[in-house]
């Protein structure tokens, strides 16, 4: 049976959930718990090397990286449920803001991720706890993210990557005024993978995302909700508890 | 017939160029000079409002993004040449290394890239006609980068792009040691999208890259540069002249 490694339904650790649910695919769940840092455990580094979910274990193959994850079940599982167009402009249509998200978007909110409720995760730790930690990430920009969640990131970083959010969502919008889905005409991986970033950006990012200010995001996102496999995902997949912003 | 809208054989309009060479496929070559900006100009601009080249005419299809165009060209244009692999795990393999060097790798090479030949491009231009050109950008992050070409890039973000240069090219030469290409096996876009970055680095980054240092990397640049599409490419397509280094 398929193996996935990931955390609760948010960001990159959402995509391929969302994809099994709505391809309808068994899969075994192997939640992995960011507070605890099991992603850089020995164990876990013996399946990615890199230290990082989402991975998918399917036999002998090991998939890593989010997006790529779910091409692969595309790719391989092919159900009556089609997530990507059957053109070839259609799929580089869906490739565009599939590289989006994972170049642009995914960032920004990260940084403001990580210092809102990162953080939270590692101050409460000793110096030689953090250190320890800190030693056992592979990458060595994650551990320089894991070091500014616990110290501060500077402020330039978090107005220059607050204003690429307001970018990404108002280019969402302007998108999704005029479109159902962000490839015409098909729910595709590219919704997926946006909306794996984009979910909760009224309430995180009130003053970017209302519906008032974006329509066209709101009203997307409520009708991503609605779908019955993004339901039984959310119902059956709990969300990590970040505990209170920062 | 496809045409192509790019600068010359580096960086990511070689991407497009590689595969049309490697695939055998007719196409009409619209060159433009970055010097002259002309990929800001409102002919260009009606053709993709963001300004940035490669990009590939088929019909009424107008596809962007140098990877997206490579993948573009292999779902619509399949030839006995085939630059993708067979199986989902080797799709994904080929993946993992497109965007590896979409999102790492060619983001450190273009800073330096920029700091050590577009400055000359523009220092020479007045204020009022660099103000004039920095007005028909349309990505604000490309605004930002032709000024710091202009005036100089950060420090700190020089030193920390070169680190990432290194450790690129280390692990490229780590995983061609081992193999003969990226996707083991086989002569895919994984390798035509790294090499359209990588190529040259023995010249242009002689502390990070030689037959020495990197013995796996720099068997794969000779081996690809020696097939005979790519040397076509050469002799049919100019380098564009980027004057001295700065």
């Amino acid at each position: 049976m398929l193996k996935l490694y990931s955390f609760g339904p948010a960001a990159n650790s959402m995509k391929p959930l969302l994809t099994l649910y709505e391809k309808g695919l068994e899969f075994e769940k192997n939640r992995l718990d960011p507070a605890k840092f099991e992603h850089h455990t020995d164990w876990f580094k013996a399946i990615n090397p890199r230290g990082q979910v989402p991975v998918l274990v399917d036999g002998e193959h090991v998939i890593t990286e989010s997006t790529v994850i779910c091409e692969y079940l595309e790719d391989e599982y092919p159900t009556a449920i089609s997530l990507r167009p059957a053109t070839s402009a259609g799929k580089a249509a869906m490739r565009v803001w599939t590289k989006w998200v994972d170049e642009y978007f995914c960032w920004c909110v990260s940084t403001i991720g990580w210092h809102r409720y990162v953080g939270n995760m590692v101050k409460a730790l000793s110096d030689a706890e953090f250190e320890e930690k800190v030693k056992a990430i592979p990458i060595l920009e994650q551990q320089v993210k894991w070091r500014r969640a616990r110290e501060g990131f500077p402020q330039d970083m978090l107005e220059e990557d607050m204003r690429k959010i307001a970018v990404s969502l108002k280019r969402l919008d302007d998108h999704l005024c005029a479109h159902e889905w962000l490839v015409p005409g098909q729910y595709t991986l590219a919704d997926i993978c946006n909306f794996a970033i984009a979910n909760g950006m009224q309430l995180g990012f009130p003053e970017f995302a209302s519906a008032q200010k974006t329509p066209g995001l709101v009203r997307w996102i409520e009708q991503i909700k609605a779908r019955p496999a993004v339901q039984q995902m959310f119902a059956k997949v709990e969300l990590e508890k970040l505990g209170p912003r920062d």
